[in-house]
């Protein structure tokens, strides 16, 4: 069983474990390519987008961590394309945390087009975090351990 | 082994199976983002740089494929970020095609800094073909096969 | 006094002629660059952002209009960047449309962050119209004039 | 006649005053869009691409002024559309420097298709200095301008 499959039965048992939060996207005409669908590369901006807002919904804004000191870096980027996304289509982008982070931090993405509700790209993001003024591997905030421990028990 | 590991020994060794082509991209302030590094999603299109290269060096220009009625379309994509690129570095970016492609085309990729040869993202992607007038899953063109098939023995 | 102070002007004393729609967009890391604000190339996406929620306010969404055959192509752009927006501001893009279009389509553009309404941001863009099949210069849409009418007076 | 026509002209005659810097570029399938023409934002990181060799050409890389400790910041960007370019185009971006800088620095733009010589899109940007430690308005570097003094007379 993938680890999306996992967090998606965690979410629909009541995500016990784990926090799940929902940004709806609307395809800008600049995200489309010559095949009239969207870049395959700018879905990683649209898992971007949904992380952005799920620890802004988990009480922990990016913009906060970084004024704390952090950088949370991606050293991994995983997408699956299953089918297509069109111009000014909406789309629902899940971000899904569902193992609590160490060292790294790993987010699960799936994306589906709200109108239709089919699934169109899944993926998964890895992150380690940075120390801005050092340059080098940190240890997760205490105040980022705080806020996604409260989703974990 | 890696698959990369793998092909990056063939490739050592002579490439006597598959084909691996090099390809220069330096690094555009647009391509930046605020922690003054390349924006991770910016490497799909590097690496999409690199493979429209790597067609045309063996024979076959991608733009040629969609003349002939195909679409190269992208159903994975996988990128492992080691160490950042920067404004204006002249990178290499190296498009390896190791194993016949038959459904389905994978080709790999591993980018260096060319100033100091350090290893900075490897990764890659996962192709199927489609039809342009029908818009279905098609097999890989006679042509395509003829071409790349040269570089397999 | 400029065509942008006074289609301000006009939105100001209630917009007797013509139309002003503003849209929100959260600034994504994606969008910034090396001197940690936006890059600004990006700011063209922003109105575009903006030129499609005010075409769908209106009540003919840019989508439709294709669908009708018409292409709405660019033909000018401009932007005069006054202050920079930075990592998650959310920006108040102003689409202004105060000239009834003719052969060509003019629509002025303000951006503002919304925490302090700082105008950041002025510019415009120029539009013609192309017959989808054809590929050819084409007049306006019957449907896209009697919607803009509607707002002139 | 126009600050771009005046700049040509120069150009044509021998450049005696001014500078002025071919630079080649490749569509990528990601700056496409779906009207399948280059999308008209990406221009603007055109621009910045030949803007950057110029002053590469002129002796002075751009990654050298940030060093130094100065920004050049965009204030002002214009593109004027004429035709269109396509994926796996080959383009010619004249950059010109056609007045000597003061407080404010402008390039005007060039960009032709090579296979045809056809003329695709115009335009210019404006540009004024900024300190990077105090991040406020500051003169052009002397090393800038010794530079860009040797190519007017």
């Amino acid at each position: 069983m993938s680890a999306a499959s996992k967090s998606f039965l965690k979410w629909v048992l009541g995500m016990s474990n784990g926090f799940s939060h929902a940004t709806e996207i609307r395809v800008r005409y600049a995200e489309t390519d010559a095949m009239q669908v969207v870049y395959h590369g700018n879905y990683l901006v649209y898992f971007e987008n949904a992380r952005t807002e799920m620890l802004r919904a988990m009480g922990l804004p990016y913009s906060e961590v970084e004024r704390l000191g952090l950088y949370i870096v991606v050293v991994e980027a995983h997408a699956h394309y299953k089918k297509p996304a069109y111009y000014d289509d909406l789309l629902q982008v899940n971000a899904i945390l569902s193992e609590l982070p160490s060292v790294k931090l790993r987010i699960d993405y799936e994306i589906t087009r709200k109108a239709t509700a089919e699934l169109l790209v899944t993926g998964y993001t890895v992150h380690t975090f940075f120390n801005k003024s050092t340059n080098r591997p940190a240890r997760p905030l205490k105040e980022f351990i705080d806020v996604v421990q409260k989703y974990f028990h």
